[in-house]
């Protein structure tokens, strides 16, 4: 296979759809662990949560003002005044001192519990209040201001399902029933090597002038950051089958994404060991940037070798390894390959390419709001990255998407 | 000013567009501060940053292959072959031994310099290699395959200008300036206390059944957390006047966050005490959850008195509390106030609202891509927000969106 590899180049042409869909069939969720709530968000539930207690647990008001019998106020109206003697006061976080009896009315605040017998809080504003009564000139209808017991969750209800992640709203809810801890997928871990002997640390001495500054790696770090993960940084391996051999073979993690020596070319080593030492299920996708990507399995690790170029190793990270960070993470498959925020816009001018070839072309949107693409003289600049504001992708059976297209951007 | 809160309710209606005025004309960015690169995803670049380099550094070969001088090569076809002399070789990382000869080439790695005097490059699989020469059946334009020095970034150009919030890409390009640090805004502080004599921690033991446990405490929490802030939890504060004056007093942060005791109740300190003890300048807003939403300033700290609902919470951080962040950590005005993600749909269904106020509707989606509101019985239960996919904001002049109005869903 190694020989096959260096000498004859990629060995087939695989679609994007193909890349994807090996990804998409063999990447399974990680075994479920138990977290304390706060760290929940972002999380993948693992199993079903269903809420022991009523929530609200008990009737409550939802204003300051008096608590009646609602059929004690029928029939109350501008010129028929209603009164109600104020039996006593429930203060939020009290319970009421006895049921509410016929003709009264008991002082509640928001939030405390409405005594028994009443089912309907007037407030304040309402009513004409006296010394020691009420007069109402308008009927209650049974429930108003009233927060019933079991209102927002019912016990056993579920409140959150397998597959969610959780979101701080879900926090709240889940803080209300006193869930406490969490059962959610294990959240992957990440090693990162950059590969190349022109590479150097940012934070190395000046050798020469024909190093290159390893920014593949912090970038790397930052994109899986923003999927929640913080990576190891393995650093910089020189281009030494030994060495590659042993970092890949001792690597710690449960994904290990390298950049650079990806291709096909006498130093690139990583597909060679990959496919000697693991599978190397795909090298080399129809795809522009990141064409000589690969990836497959070391072990029980998945392992991503990114091409060194920084807008490939870019686009492969976004495009096939957070989709399988998602897969990992328990996400379900339909939202582990969506991209997180998107744009429709029309382009303002055509996107050149090529049929069998899937492109991810960088944009910038116009005051109009339509895209442009950005001119990408050197494909390899990072900068026709950052002046860019999202990604189009051009589909593979087509030469390319006219002026006034609509598109989807992958905002960046 | 005490009295006239809480005795006669809010003292007039601001409209969200006035309330969102005030926050954008009084909330100024914080200081600058160094920080190192590596943590400077999502913050806001302080002052134009510009390359000391060129990038790269050394024109450099695109592709493993030969360096050659293009003129050398001009005339060669098919039936008209021309032959090189391969001089040396160049590997990455590794300084050329001497310019390149009239009618030579050097075999160049990915990466490598190209030596002084050639311009282009030929890729392995296009030449015929011979023992120490290569042949040549097609003419090389001039820069093919190489990357020109300072073709990316040239030495004092923009990489990351003013009020740019650092994305992975640029974090990739400053690593390859060898920025090492850079000026950004401090992103603020926030201390978040929940209010009311009814709440409980959600460890806490359960003492009867009328308390309710805080979650908007840790669901605010997680909020900011998401804004990239870990917030200070100040935890839960009786209904009593002296002992909130004194945690407004005492707060350290930039930011307090209250949820509770918001409105004009008896029990209601927040307004009352903001206003004694700072300025409170806005109490009540013509919004719908989160009416009597209210902030202003104490010393140096923004306070934003969030109602004790936790859907109004949950708005009242989501359209008020984090443009302030977005503003305090430098995000220009304009992004400040944009949803971070939305997406756009048909209504499925009609939203009821009213004049003169503005509704954030609860909504979710259908099978079909449309959208339809969220039952809202209960309006304060957080499910509600849970069953949620996205928020639709209805405008106040408006009395409501008919079905088949497209909207824009800001997503949760």
């Amino acid at each position: 296979m190694t020989r096959d590899i260096r000498m004859k180049g990629f060995t087939g042409t695989t679609s994007l759809e193909e890349a994807l869909a090996v990804i998409r069939d063999r990447v399974k969720p990680l075994p479920p662990e138990e977290i304390a709530l706060d760290g929940a968000v972002g999380r993948v539930v693992a199993s079903d949560v269903r809420s022991a207690v009523d929530i609200p647990a008990f009737a409550r008001s939802a204003v300051d003002g008096y608590a009646c019998r609602a059929e004690d106020t029928f029939g109350a109206g501008p010129f028929d005044a209603i009164e109600l003697k104020v039996a006593f006061e429930v203060l939020a976080g009290k319970k009421p001192p006895r049921p509410l009896g016929r003709g009264e009315a008991a002082r509640v605040m928001t939030g405390a519990p409405v005594p028994d017998g009443s089912d309907s809080v007037v407030m304040f504003e309402h009513v004409e209040a006296r010394d020691a009564s009420i007069r109402l000139v308008q009927a209650l209808p049974p429930g108003k201001n009233v927060i019933t017991r079991g209102e927002d969750v019912k016990k056993d209800e579920v409140v959150a399902p397998r597959g969610r992640r959780v979101r701080a709203d879900d926090l709240g809810l889940l803080t209300s029933i006193r869930a406490g801890t969490l059962r959610v997928h294990r959240r992957p871990t990440i090693i990162i090597y950059s590969s190349g002997n022109e590479l150097v640390r940012a934070d190395s001495a000046t050798q020469g002038d024909v190093e290159i500054v390893d920014s593949n790696g912090p970038m790397l770090a930052a994109l899986a950051l923003h999927e929640g993960i913080a990576a190891t940084r393995g650093g910089i391996l020189r281009d030494d089958r030994t060495l590659i051999a042993d970092a890949l073979r001792s690597a710690k993690a449960d994904v290990i994404v390298t950049t650079g020596a990806a291709s096909t070319g006498k130093e690139d080593w990583m597909p060679v060991l990959l496919s000697e030492l693991g599978e190397l299920w795909v090298h080399g996708v129809s795809i522009r940037p990141a064409h000589p990507i690969g990836f497959g399995r070391l072990g029980e690790r998945l392992v991503f070798l990114l091409p060194g170029n920084p807008v490939a190793a870019f686009v492969g990270f976004r495009y096939f390894v957070r989709p399988a960070l998602n897969l990992l993470g328990g996400i379900p498959v339909a939202e582990a390959f969506a991209p997180e925020r998107t744009r429709r816009a029309v382009l303002a001018k055509k996107i050149q390419s090529v049929i069998g070839r899937t492109d991810f072309t960088r944009v910038r949107f116009l005051e109009d709001g339509r895209v442009e693409p950005i001119r990408t003289g050197g494909a390899s600049a990072l900068t026709t990255l950052t002046r860019a504001a999202g990604i189009v992708t051009v589909p593979r059976d087509l030469e390319g998407l006219e002026e006034g297209t609509e598109v989807e951007v992958d905002l960046l």
